[in-house]
């Protein structure tokens, strides 16, 4: 086809790319809603104010930036929508009054943002499915050895993370391996996925028993199953463990999902688990130099009802502050959440080698460790925090790399 | 006194520093609670099972890190109380069944812990008040000059932070002024507050026209009232901006107090505050390398109907993904609250001077920018963000100082 003599599509108000699954085939409107009927027999509704506040003209959307430069309140009216139709190339086009001004829609983001028939990027971006241990589970391991010399954001590199952060993001869990051990290589590892999370502990913390520990992980003592930093108004989304050396007795990891753990509160003693999401506990890291306080149920639900956190770490709890009828009902609720955090079908157990790096959702995964043989050995780990944000956009870039790659190879059948 | 003779008060469970307000004077208890009656009249209530979670012996805390180490769910049974006193030192005393333990408690601990009388930790540290801006207005300024000279977590910077951490908390804004204008001191300023918060746009921002923008910030077009990072799960708390160089024509900073503005839309518009209180909207910055996208309403209340942060900046909205019929309501709310944004008596309007620091709450404030010359001058800031609970630390242990030198000048009396 001769580019000269084909008409193109409008851009989109992103950066993103929008293949085109199905073509308009008709179009009708009244003065508010804008009425597709698409190539595979959907029907699809768009209000004008919202394809007004969509478009992505000049004026609408600063063009170096791709950012929305319009305010809805200063246009002269609400915009009504006076002509409709698809046009040569097959993007929608909708004359505005009384701005009298036409603009373009491309069918692809269009069919891709169908709120009418529930389109909506509020889902998971992988299912989340639980999980429980025992012992013969193991985490799911993947070969990252390749990774610091893969070129960032290319192929090689999404070769590897794309598997990595599926699994985060569906089971909360992968343990990469085959990684470097020089000491501080995590943070360049953890940069591949995005920005870390500093916090009073630095940006890059030591796992090892120390002469004057400021926290019980730094002893050799163990650790019951919990999340880290509960005390602060929203914990760190993910925690990356990268182990360097490991000659010690015991200290073994043990993890579980703390969802799965939540559902099992919620089967066997309903009550308590409503209790634990809605009672608030005092989370609070007194410590020397910080003083760090934060009050919030154990379990956290969002909107929809559905599992979005837990908050669990009774090395981490100030005292409860809660009416005093709350009290007796709000520690039996506890009791029973901790009675089952012993079971052992919750906890997988793993030992660490040097160049394994754990990365999990410290607002999902509970860790604990066993004690370990604080003189003799030596057991060394390197953490840090980010965010689940940082997963999601990383994984969205991934998804649109392949998006943009697939376009491309379609051009050039 | 002669302190050999003196019988000691217990330790408490933290670090902190607990004034004797009052003296218990009597005593009585059945197997779940005990009761203390308090010299100034006051009687209060603790559960057993609360006060064996929150003794502060060595079968309970970890002497090391002052963290708990008792798992309830591991004690023989519920604990019951076999015997309460009150002892020589004034300290609670407590034996419990079956355990076989007694344990002793600090009478101002267990007072400031009183939640049989309200008492709780939840509620503000400092008292939240709106403000308004209009032509009159100018921000809470306070001199700063002798900041980085002064020690670290002493008395000389606690002169400073505590009025400015004060001024944050209450009105969710300070101007801090006559401090260094070398590039970079922001990091070493921001860090006598908390750690500093990373993102994509690194740690230190530079606010300045740039050849090719990744943002409207960074561009000299004027910016809409708008929080920053509202794409982000978890909005950055606080957002700093220090002045390096300011001699350009316009540019001018404006900020205005999202809570007053929530308000006013609460009184005068009631279905659009519901509406914007419960619509998720889209906020997404589909950028070139990074993709953040996260639902949430434009306000947020917790759990008290409180306001807690406000999330507003039309340039960082993707498309609305809502049920048809919500989609016009959702628009008519939103042009609701534009319009109150266009009111001038919200804008606090200032210039920057070279060596001004503003630190403000950004999931509370919005800031806003006149256009500016691009072409002559310079203009530039250097920006970084932090969260709210480094400030709630960061004052908590400046009272906390400050109820030890009240403590300690008491002893010396």
């Amino acid at each position: 086809m001769n580019s000269l003599s084909s008409p193109t599509l409008p851009l989109t108000p992103d950066y993103d790319a929008w293949p085109i699954e199905a073509e308009i085939r008709a179009v009708t409107h009244d003065a508010r809603v804008v009425t597709l009927d698409w190539s595979d027999g959907r029907v699809s509704r768009y209000h004008g104010i919202w394809l007004r506040e969509n478009a992505a003209d000049e004026s609408t959307v600063n063009p170096a930036t791709r950012e929305r430069i319009l305010d809805l309140s200063t246009l002269p009216a609400w915009p009504e929508i006076a002509a409709a139709e698809v046009d040569a190339a097959g993007a929608l086009c909708v004359s505005f009054a009384p701005e009298a001004r036409v603009l373009r829609f491309h069918p692809g983001w269009l069919r891709a943002h169908d709120y009418d028939n529930g389109a909506t990027q509020e889902g998971p971006l992988v299912p989340v499915t639980t999980w429980l241990g025992g012992p013969d589970a193991s985490p799911d391991s993947l070969d990252a050895s390749g990774l610091l010399d893969a070129e960032p954001a290319g192929e090689a590199e999404e070769a590897i993370l794309a598997p990595a952060l599926e699994r985060v993001l569906g089971k909360g869990l992968v343990r990469l391996r085959g990684l470097p051990t020089a000491p501080g290589s995590l943070a360049e590892i953890a940069a591949r996925i995005g920005p870390l999370r500093a916090t009073n502990f630095g940006t890059l913390f030591d796992v090892r028993a120390k002469p004057d520990p400021d926290s019980n992980a730094y002893t050799s003592i163990a650790l019951p199953p919990h999340v880290d930093l509960p005390t602060r108004e929203y914990q760190p989304g993910l925690q990356l463990l990268h182990c360097l050396e490991n000659d010690v007795a015991g200290g073994q990891a043990v993890m579980l999902d703390g969802f799965a753990v939540a559902e099992a509160l919620r089967d066997r003693h309903p009550e308590a688990f409503a209790t634990l999401t809605r009672q608030r506990w005092c989370f609070a890291n007194t410590a020397r130099t910080t003083d760090h306080v934060w009050h919030a149920p154990m379990i956290g639900l969002d909107e929809r009802g559905e599992l979005q956190e837990v908050r669990i770490a009774d090395f981490l709890r100030g005292p409860l502050q809660a009416p005093f009828e709350a009290v007796e009902p709000a520690y039996a609720a506890l009791m029973a959440l901790q009675a089952l955090l012993h079971e052992p079908q919750f906890a997988l157990r793993f030992d660490y080698a040097p160049g394994d790096l754990v990365i999990f959702d410290n607002r999902r995964l509970l860790h604990a460790r066993d004690a370990f043989a604080g003189g003799g050995g030596r057991r060394w780990l390197q953490g840090c925090y980010l965010e689940r944000d940082e997963v999601r956009s990383r994984y969205r870039m991934i998804q649109r790399a392949r998006r943009r790659r697939r376009l491309d190879s379609e051009h050039n059948d």
